[in-house]
């Protein structure tokens, strides 16, 4: 343990996860005279604003991920791991891994957010949600999957519940995939089956509060709204969901309870923190919010713990109106920029740093095909232009040079045919999905289309 | 059942699999009046030469697939089913899905090959063979957290066998994946690692005939071994594998028997005949061959079932040297068109087909940059201008622009930056490798590599 620039034994600075917090901490330390060890539980970091993309089959994994040794290897200070942290020892300053310890001088958690079903975690196995590449592996599987049962199940009351698709929650991950999900259904698959028409999917939204993206002006949920309902989307604002389970779900709204029967349900209402932030409070008496956030002080630091770093999503920050800020990039980007400044002030004996402030540089969510809103200061717009702008600034803020390039093709491609060119499924023995309601083939296909489209 | 050209009920073809025979059998009968149905128990055509680009990290899953219903979405006489097919019933003229039937007039079988381990089923466990996308993401996630383990070992002696990597079997898979292996650990990965040098990993070639790629001419198994050794390959000719388990092999070779302890160990050594074939073969009196392939009459049809076509790398099929045809993409596109011209010839009633006649256009294996061998009628060549005609072969042969274009660029990107763009790996929790041997953290990760460079 030291608190010098000794360059013999230098301060060695822990950060625990390689999202925009951690990766941009690592970065900003690049020159400094410190060790710094990365430890992830995943070898890359991820571009997790795309990641609703991959889960709906415009991107493949690699596109949106980089490997943070790669991305680190230049930086001749900085070491990764691959680990799963699974405690905090504030104590003896050290972290626990599931196979080791590692002792630090400073610890930066950015361990980030998981899902979170408010008490249901049965329905994770039903409904899941979009936090990681596993699961928007998933998500693709069961999206595209039900395409496929539905060609094969010749009943059209069977097959219903198929080319039923329920989101719930409509924070700009739910409106980004129901607006994926419409495309699919409208567009994408136009052609491809011939025992019913993809666009006759049904495709709902399904929030508690009484207006989609509640967090963003109410001009814009209107916006938002509308382009859904261009795209055939049936939005159930006021809404409660009461159950869910592998066939369906149960919604408690303003005209009673009812049944949707549904194979594919997606779960956009919730994250908490990582358990590593419930370890980290336990240890250092800190008080968890109802998000499963760390309170942090001015400082980014835990109270009480000044060697102790809390950035990006599992930290709770308090913005200028007293709310804490949001689970965004640049909030994590930005914290880890601060963070990396903190601890080279402190080791400087330059005094404490002054107190984190965000810059707010908005907020945008994108709805489909020349859809967008953003949110940004003064400025609420919608339509093409937030559109155009969402393209760039994402295509922009991607780590490297070549999948920058290979994402502006596939958006490219995508745009003018139409098509996505990452819907590989798994093989069948392979998936995690009920095989049961694949109908036998007797019905004779290739002649149901007509059929189906006079009935 | 019908074998009519009648537009009402017209003759139904199924297609038992959607590799390049059963594909480009389906396409080859678009304009005619009969109906087609692929069955595939996965959604996608794989372009199989490129594999093991996937399986080393230079493309990703969704670069070398396309979904079959997408590829003949405009086809309109053609339907596609994801199902998995377990049995054959001629008597009835049916196939047996796992969950249902189906019945055809005439049939063509391009179910393909599985890895076959001679006897030693266990092995595959410990060895993955390269024949699905399934494998690819498996044995890239073998390769890439077998460096990641090297990272956190401490001990030389213990991380040895995590940066031994061992492939048997020489033919061009195998060339392929080792000399994919020693570009990872030469260029790749350089400066990627601090506890040891990955240019210090041992790569091995293994195979039990004399020289490697057997099925060669002798000067361009001479050229490919001059390559690998440049690369810094350790190949073992005339060498059986006697053992495989999780931790390494035992060969048997000219010195006597060798254990090497080895945690990668891919398999590229034998395929055998897909389990229908099996069921086909016991169904129609057809006897297998070795290799479990289904000797085919001279219009590739199984002998007493003229409505019973069997093509691809499940065929056998004398070639005019009297040896069978070998398992490549050519043999089997030419073998799907041929099997649309016979049963279109014999449905309009125009008598039977002239035999079918292989056009060899020759065979190629790349070694690594500026490598490759090539093996062209009366040409044999090597060098960069069998690399540069691979380049271009492969990437005209993809089946959209897109991908085409995608490749182009991941290619690009990866001669010029040495770089690998797919390194994903899964979480922890879901990878299916062991996790011991993975170290403890104490041995301050960070000053490592020079100790060991110096020791």
């Amino acid at each position: 343990m030291n608190h010098s620039l000794d360059r013999k034994a230098p301060h060695h600075i822990v950060i625990v996860g390689g999202g925009f917090g951690g990766l941009y901490a690592a970065r900003a330390l690049a020159k400094e005279p410190v060790r710094v060890t990365v430890v992830d539980r995943r070898n890359f970091h991820l571009f997790q604003p795309l990641l609703y993309q991959v889960a709906t089959g415009i991107l493949g994994p690699g596109e949106i991920t980089a490997p943070l040794r790669h991305i680190l290897r230049k930086q001749a200070n900085a070491t990764v791991l691959l680990g799963e942290v699974i405690d905090v020892d504030p104590d003896n300053r050290r972290i626990v891994l599931a196979d080791g310890v590692l002792d630090y001088d400073t610890l930066i958690v950015a361990a980030g957010m998981r899902n979170h079903y408010h008490g249901h975690d049965a329905w994770e196995q039903s409904a899941p949600g979009l936090k990681s590449i596993e699961d928007s592996g998933w998500i693709r599987q069961k999206i595209f999957f039900a395409f496929e049962v539905a060609e094969r199940e010749p009943d059209p009351e069977k097959r219903k519940p198929w080319l039923t698709f329920v989101v719930v929650g409509s924070g700009p991950t739910g409106v980004e995939l129901t607006g994926m999900l419409a495309e699919i259904a409208k567009d994408t698959l136009k052609d491809d089956f011939r025992s019913f028409r993809p666009e006759d999917s049904e495709i709902l939204l399904v929030d508690a509060a009484v207006r989609i993206l509640p967090s963003f002006p109410q001009e814009l949920s209107d916006k938002a709204k509308r382009s859904l309902g261009e795209l055939g989307v049936h939005i159930r604002t006021g809404t409660k969901v009461t159950s869910i389970d592998d066939t369906g779900l149960t919604l408690q709204g303003p005209q009673g309870e009812e049944r949707v029967e549904a194979r594919t349900v997606l779960w956009a209402a919730g994250v908490s923190g990582s358990p590593l932030g419930a370890r980290l409070a336990e240890k250092t008496g800190a008080a968890l919010d109802r998000m499963g956030r760390i309170p942090v002080g001015p400082d980014l630091t835990v109270p009480g713990h000044p060697e102790i770093f809390v950035i990006g999503d599992l930290a709770r920050i308090p913005g200028k109106d007293g709310n804490p800020l949001p689970g965004l990039a640049p909030v994590a980007t930005q914290g880890g920029r601060y963070a990396a400044r903190a601890i080279m002030k402190r080791l400087k004996g330059e005094g404490p740093p002054a107190p984190f402030a965000y810059f707010d540089k908005g907020t945008m969510a994108v709805i489909g095909r020349h859809a967008a809103v953003a949110d940004i200061g003064p400025f609420h717009f919608g339509g093409i232009v937030a559109w155009l702008m969402w393209l760039f600034i994402h295509l922009m803020l991607l780590v490297n040079f070549e999948s920058r390039l290979v994402v502006f093709i596939r958006w490219a491609f995508s745009y003018f045919t139409y098509s996505r060119g990452s819907r590989v499924l798994l093989a069948l023995g392979t998936m995690r999905l009920p095989v049961t309601g694949a109908a036998s083939c007797e019905a004779q296909p290739g002649n149901g289309r007509e059929e189906n489209r006079a009935g």
